[in-house]
């Protein structure tokens, strides 16, 4: 498969078409419309094999993971999405594989309205960077830095899943059974909480989604906050799943230092907490109160009201 | 060095501060505006060890050649460059190699006023990607499509000089002489043609850049246009310095099929054409009229009036 082979199989399998892009793939840039009255949200974020997903991870997981890592960050941001442009730089370009990415890519793009604008493929090793862009009404993007104390501090979905079906996927071979296939795909498909974080725009303060863990991203938005926060652990969503291969204890570990949740974690007035765990009612996933931030720096980690030590490991990609 | 660490050096190094840009690096994501009227223009280009440059490439190089590639395909399209998001992946965070690379990185955004806005950092093999914004007056975006029959195709700078040069770099030990640094630093230090390219915004029907070199990229500004040409290669500008290294016949051929050259290739109204080189000479790099294109598909390639068999060479990433 040559390079416009290749790029003629990523626009033949592309099937939305938004009337803000002027310009997509083909020319050497996309030409596109910022919606009138929005700001425009920029990530980014690279997959590298061996790094961010073990060597024989399925192509379409792959394609389908390196949009959802994006779609978690613009989501964190408040921003509806719109384009992305896709580097793949790939050791052979065999049509199986391609097609299988291309699969997993688009079946999320479509979920989400997002077009495929450019981009660029290489001859090299197996990394995947994707840059997407989003939109959000003037002034209403959510940093991570808006919080101020006595506000409360809200975590998405079961945490820790994705650390144990990482850990189960590179002790091959994977047994077939349904928990392991839960927990396995908690990593291969995360889903963005991108519907969620819409809901979120004018009434959190801070947000910020969970790719290192609970423990050292909550930590990061509280430091570009300059506040400090009080957190029982106890409070944790920890499915049964999780529970049943890991035991309790190491469970909690995967939750809060395991990472590639892609949940949301984030911070609202203390008289809009009603009102945000109402909307939440109508969401696909749990929403957790976790505790409160505080004016004393740093956060207080309790479980069932005790002091809780946490076991020192954090996600360092060097 | 840790990715913190990593991000601190890449901040600290930055001067330019855009008024565009309402939250930079340090967030999930950038939030940006696109300045009224205007269009955004997105590109993106992945450089890969072994592929796109030899292995040992100095750091700085990479830095400034990341980035040089990107702008000059902003400048095929007419655009002003804004902001970069920047992705590394890297086998080990050498503090020295990341100081180089930041310097040749920042050396060429203070050119342009750039500002990086995020990217991602990751442990892996060298793969650098670029994704780059820019903005053109809307509906003033110049694509490869517009041309028509009649029209007068332009070129710009000497063309060739990069494909020896990377030739050059590949036979180390590299000779200390004055042609063979000249040769290696139009490989290295690619100059994206950004103002030529912005004045020509409202006169070229058509614009690409030349990066697989001068036979395959203006086919395929060709056949996008859905028309021909009748070129003569007799007229490209063939340097002292690359005549001298390669002899005429070779020269010729790495000017035409080399590639990496990064110059642009423009066409223009026929009663616009004297308009244009009039403002061309005011440009850094000279400008040679190539050819017309015509009603008739294909490039019809002509050597001083007679019939040019062109070296049966294309650049192919796979």
């Amino acid at each position: 498969m040559n390079e416009q082979e290749l790029i003629s199989t990523f626009v033949g399998a592309q099937h939305v078409r938004r009337p803000d892009v002027v310009l997509g793939i083909g020319d050497d840039g996309a030409v596109t419309q910022v919606p009138t009255g929005c700001e425009l949200v920029i990530v980014t974020d690279t997959l590298s094999e061996g790094t961010h997903f073990p060597k024989g991870t399925p192509a379409d997981a792959l394609g389908y993971r390196c949009l959802a890592v994006n779609l978690s960050d613009l989501a964190a941001m408040g921003a509806k999405p719109l384009w992305a442009s896709l580097s793949l730089s790939l050791p052979v370009a065999d049509s199986q594989w391609i097609s299988d990415f291309t699969r997993g890519f688009f079946r999320l793009a479509e979920e989400f309205e997002v077009e495929l604008v450019g981009g660029d493929t290489v001859n090299g090793p197996l990394v995947v960077t994707v840059t997407l862009h989003g939109c959000v009404r003037r002034g209403h993007s959510i940093s991570r830095s808006g919080a101020v104390a006595g506000q409360r501090i809200y975590v998405t979905g079961w945490l820790g899943e994705a650390a144990a079906g990482c850990r189960a996927l590179l002790n091959e071979p994977v047994s077939a059974d349904g928990v392991t296939k839960r927990l396995v795909d908690a990593f291969l498909y995360p889903q963005p909480r991108v519907r969620e974080a819409l809901d979120l725009v004018g009434l959190a303060t801070a947000m910020i989604d969970l790719s290192d863990g609970l423990y050292t991203d909550l930590q990061r938005m509280l430091d570009s906050s300059s506040t400090g926060a009080v957190v029982d652990v106890g409070r944790i969503n920890l499915s049964p799943a999780l529970r049943s291969q890991s035991g309790e204890t190491e469970a909690l570990q995967l939750a809060l230092t395991g990472g590639d949740d892609y949940e949301i974690c984030f911070i609202v007035p203390a008289d809009r907490a009603k009102g945000v765990e109402e909307i939440a009612r109508a969401w696909s996933c749990p929403l957790v109160y976790l505790g409160d931030t505080t004016v004393e720096r740093g956060v207080c980690w309790l479980r069932s009201g005790s002091k809780f030590d946490m076991p020192d490991t954090t996600y360092e990609h060097f």
